[in-house]
Formats: C-alpha cells, sequence, structure tokens
C-alpha cells in the first residue's frame, strides 16, 4: 500500500477528475456573487472565496452527480449553491467567535465589519437560494431548505452548549450534524437526486456525507489541541481559549477528579483563563486519553462512511470517495 | 368623507376581515418557531414575534389571494413565511445598527447577544425557506427567492451609502426597494400567483406593494424628524445619530450652502455630532423645505398604490387596500 507521502491527496485527484465542471462552477460563483448596486459585496466575498478554501463540499455534489451517471447540467448550480451556503455560514461563524484568523488570513469582519459580514453573508444566503431554484427540483429544494435549518439549529444549540460543563458526546454529536455534516451530507444527496438515482443509492450518498462531516469535524476540534498553526490556520487551544466544549475536553471532563472539576469551572464556566492553563489543559487531555479516544472516535466515522459506500455502483469515483474518507483521519498526527 | 379619528383605521378592517387566516398564521408562526434542541431559539423570537408588530405584510399576502379568490390553503404558509422573512431581516438589522430599541422594547441584541440575534435570523430565514417549498410553487419560490436577494442587496447598499454624502434620491430609492418594498411586493404579488390569477392581476398586486412599501418607508423615515417618541418607539432625530441618510436629510444637503455643507461633513460624514445639533438639523430641514417636500414625493407613491390596484376586479380588499394607502401617508402629521 502507498504511504502518505509518495501518492497523490484524494482531494486533489477528485479535483482533478471533475476539473472541467469545476472551473464551470467556479465561473458560476464568481458571476453570482457580484452585484450590480453594491460594490461593498463582492469584496467581501471575493477575500473569503479566493481564499484558497479546498472547494470540498461542491466537490461532493459534482461527485455524486457523475458516480449516479448524470449529464445535465444543474449539479453545478447545486455545488455553487452548496459552498455559498458554507460561505455564508463562515461569515456569520467569524461575527460569532469574534474570531480574527481564518486559514491563515484576516477574517472579513476584521478587515471591513460586523455589520458587512452579516449582511454579506445573508446576500449569499439568498444568492444560494436563487441558485437553487433554478433547477426546477423541488426534490432539492425540500432537501437544501431543510439542511439550512439544521445548520442554524445547530449553531444556535453550540452558542448555549459553549462555557456548559453540562454539554455531553450527545450535544456534542448534535451540534456537529449541524455546523458540519449537515451540509456535507446535503451536498451528496442533492448530486444524486438531481442525477434521478434510486433511493437506496440516495439514501447512501447521505449517509457517506454525513459519516464523512462528522469524521471531518472531529478531526478538526482534535487538531485544535495538536495540530500546528501552519498547515491549519488556526493556533493551537483556541477551542479552549473561546471556551468552546469540544470532544476532547467533554471526554476530559467527564472524568474530572474534584480538583479539576474546579480547574473546569474556573477556565470554562467562568472564562478566568491564566497563564499557563492551557499545559494544564494538554495534560488533563492526556492523562485520560481523551485525544486517543477522540481518534478512535473520528476513525469510527470515516469507516462509517466508507461502508455506506457499499450499496453503489463500482466507479473510479467511488474509490475516490472512499480514499477520502481515510485522508480525512489521516491528518490525526 | 370621515375624517381619521371617527373610522376605523383600514389596518384594522383588513385584519377583522382576515382573522380566521390570521389565526392560522399566527398558529403556524408559533409551532415552526419552535426548536426542539435549542431553547434559545424560541426565547429570542417569542419576543420579537409577539412583540405586537402589525402582522402587515402577511396580511397583504392573506389579502391578495382572497382579492383573487384563491381557495386553498398554501395562503396560510406563504404568509408565514413573509413574516419570517421580515423577523429575520429585523434580527440582523438590529445587531448592523446596534440598535437597543424596537417598537419601544429593548431589542434581542440587547436582552441576548449580537449572535443570538445573528443566528436566530438565519434559523428563521432557513425556516422561511422550508415553509416556501412546501407549497410546490416553483414560482412563488422564485419570486421570493428573488425578494430576499434584493433586501440583502439593499442592505449592503445602505451601509456604504450611509455615512457618505454623495448618497442621492436615485440610491435613496435603491435602499428603499431592497429593505423594505421589495418584500411589501413580493407579499402581496404570491397571494395572486398562489391564487393562478391573470397575469395583469400579478403585475398589479407586484406595483401597489411596491408602492406602498416605498410610501410607508419615506413616511417612516420623515416621520424620524417629526414623530414623537410614543406613538414610533423612536427617538427623534436616531437616523441623524446613526449618521443615515434619508430621504429629508438627502434633500436638505442637496440644498446646501458652503457654510451648510461644512455643517453637514462635520456631522455626518465625521460624525463629530456636538449637542444642539439636532436642532440645527431640523431648521435646515424647514429652511430647505425637505420636510414638506418628503411628505409629497410619499404621497405620491401612495396615489401610485392606489392607481395600480386599478386593472383588479371589484372586491371589499380592494377598498380596504385603497384605504391602507391613504392611511400610510395620513401618519404625517
Amino acid at each position: 500500500m502507498l504511504t502518505t507521502e509518495n501518492r497523490q491527496k484524494p482531494h486533489d485527484l477528485l479535483a482533478a477528475y471533475l476539473s472541467k465542471d469545476m472551473d464551470a462552477v467556479n465561473a458560476l460563483i464568481r458571476t453570482r456573487m457580484a452585484s450590480e448596486h453594491a460594490p461593498r459585496i463582492p469584496e467581501v466575498t471575493a477575500h473569503l472565496v479566493e481564499a484558497g478554501g479546498k472547494r470540498l463540499r461542491p466537490m461532493l455534489t459534482l461527485a455524486a452527480a457523475h458516480l449516479c451517471g448524470y449529464e445535465g447540467q444543474h449539479h453545478i448550480n447545486l455545488a455553487a449553491t452548496v459552498e455559498f451556503i458554507h460561505t455564508a455560514t463562515l461569515l456569520h461563524d467569524d461575527v460569532v467567535d469574534e474570531s480574527g484568523q481564518r486559514r491563515g488570513r484576516p477574517t472579513a469582519n476584521l478587515l471591513w465589519d460586523n455589520k458587512s459580514s452579516v449582511l454579506v453573508g445573508d446576500y449569499l444566503f439568498s444568492r444560494s437560494f436563487q441558485l437553487m431554484v433554478e433547477t426546477g427540483s423541488l426534490q432539492v429544494l425540500d432537501i437544501l431548505s431543510n439542511a439550512s435549518a439544521t445548520i442554524a439549529e445547530g449553531e444556535v444549540l453550540q452558542l448555549t452548549a459553549s462555557q456548559n460543563l453540562a454539554t455531553d458526546e450527545a450535544i456534542y454529536l448534535k451540534v456537529v450534524r449541524g455546523k458540519t455534516a449537515a451540509l456535507f451530507s446535503a451536498a451528496t444527496k442533492v448530486g444524486g437526486v438531481i442525477a434521478g438515482a434510486p433511493e437506496h443509492h440516495v439514501v447512501a450518498l447521505n449517509d457517506y456525507g454525513d459519516a464523512l462531516g462528522m469524521a471531518f469535524q472531529i478531526v478538526d476540534d482534535l487538531l485544535d489541541f495538536q495540530g500546528d498553526t501552519a498547515s491549519t490556520g488556526k493556533n493551537i487551544g483556541d477551542d479552549f481559549r473561546e471556551r468552546k466544549l469540544t470532544l476532547p475536553l467533554i471526554k476530559a471532563v467527564a472524568k474530572a477528579d474534584d480538583d479539576e472539576r474546579a480547574f473546569w469551572v474556573r477556565t470554562i464556566e467562568k472564562g478566568r483563563q491564566e497563564l499557563g492553563d492551557l499545559q494544564t489543559v494538554l495534560g488533563l487531555l492526556e492523562k485520560h486519553g481523551a485525544l486517543v479516544d477522540t481518534a478512535t472516535d473520528a476513525r469510527n466515522w470515516a469507516a462509517r462512511a466508507k461502508a455506506a459506500l457499499d450499496p453503489l455502483p463500482r466507479h473510479e469515483i467511488k474509490d475516490m470517495l472512499t480514499s477520502l474518507a481515510d485522508y480525512v483521519v489521516e491528518r490525526i498526527s
């Protein structure tokens, strides 16, 4: 078997396979994010859309449509829709998180202001809505409107769950489904639906997207404690500083003794963090095996993603989607 | 002719005529703003949705559907859709305006935080989207997705237009169409479309809603300089303090001599406002007839709204819509 170092990343293989479609998606994104009346809009969106995101979500839509033998053009609209929803969510997230950096670059709310981030996010969301209406598929509209509601609900749940030590793994999984997996599963599912795939193939694509999204977000939350800033564009311990109860912290809190519990109450609930606290956190994560257990959970989701693909026919893209699920958890050091 | 004092307000007549439908709309709103997972959502929305807004927009949808002889149930969904879009916009507006009061009550961003306002607004927007998908009408989805984009674009345009003395009446009208008239016209138009009304009736309803919305917003901007806090729930001069170039100010700036121009540059562009500036503003508005001219513009839009109704058949509701257009400008003192 090839190792990570000497083979192409599955993401790049997919990008190469789908390059003609992705060019069309990128052209559509550029056209639709323009605004005749409000020049601030393309300024903000260009900053974000051109910022070198991997376009993973739109690729999933294109991949699913190809895998199901689609020969029309609506998958281009749907891929752009999915990227617009994602971008709108990022803009609003940065306001909510009061973040200053994303993918190693200053965020829009820092370069312009929170107002622009809120309103341009709304603009992109309504543009995404126009794009999907153009496909004329009520089934697709149903899937994407439900996904939008799940995303928003997950974001609100995250807001009330952070700083609250009662947040358990069940709540965490709901949050992750909302903030990440709902759009992944909608992205793959609409690709199958637009291709007119049989119901059990659509279900398989939905389940793949869901499990891949869960694995992806859990790895992201794990890397917050063990990644390096250069490759993730994030600082180690950001989630702890923002008092976000992600899976590693939830696992450590669940095993805390009385002294440790007092530490979590002070740092997470009361937010009175001091120099050296992050070192203590890393020690507690190690002590309770929280990072190892989180990695195991992520690998289980990746395995579930691969298994979900079983009912789908043999296809080059199916192999790439399998490799992609492996790759997501290979990011774990 | 009856005077304002001794007859029922047209809004109340409409409300009485549509009361059974409005009960259904209110019940649907309560059901759909609930969230199983995130209790913060109903807290925030209840505060806003129960705050005694006039439900003018959903009533316009119901009225248009009845006027066109609709006998189905989709107008209930559409009326709730329109109110959700409106409520979502208010939540985001309050974040953008950093407001502390709406309709005489503290705003959600003050009672909870900006984060909740942004995310719960997103939630309501996606819920509105689900509600309209349920009607199964692609034409309705097209109208409402276009309206959403126009609203968001108008909001961003307003952001860049405020504090900028180059903002002229043409830009102002675009902003007003976005922030107010686009949802009014979509509200009336979808009522006709869902009823299967002929194209020239749908156009009439659209134009009525558009002109009514323009009149409504211009009167609102006028009352900011001559209303009283008790009836408007706003303080006199809020727009000036927020450096928003509304129509009265635009008219006064256009006629400014050099000294006045310096005053506008200091107070609007540079934002260095001093005690007594609002008195100076009120004097300049009077000197240049800006309030009188703004009132004339509002009356012209109201007249245009009434004229737009001409092609529609005789109907009690048609008379109420005519009175409503009159009433909107009767609010001018």
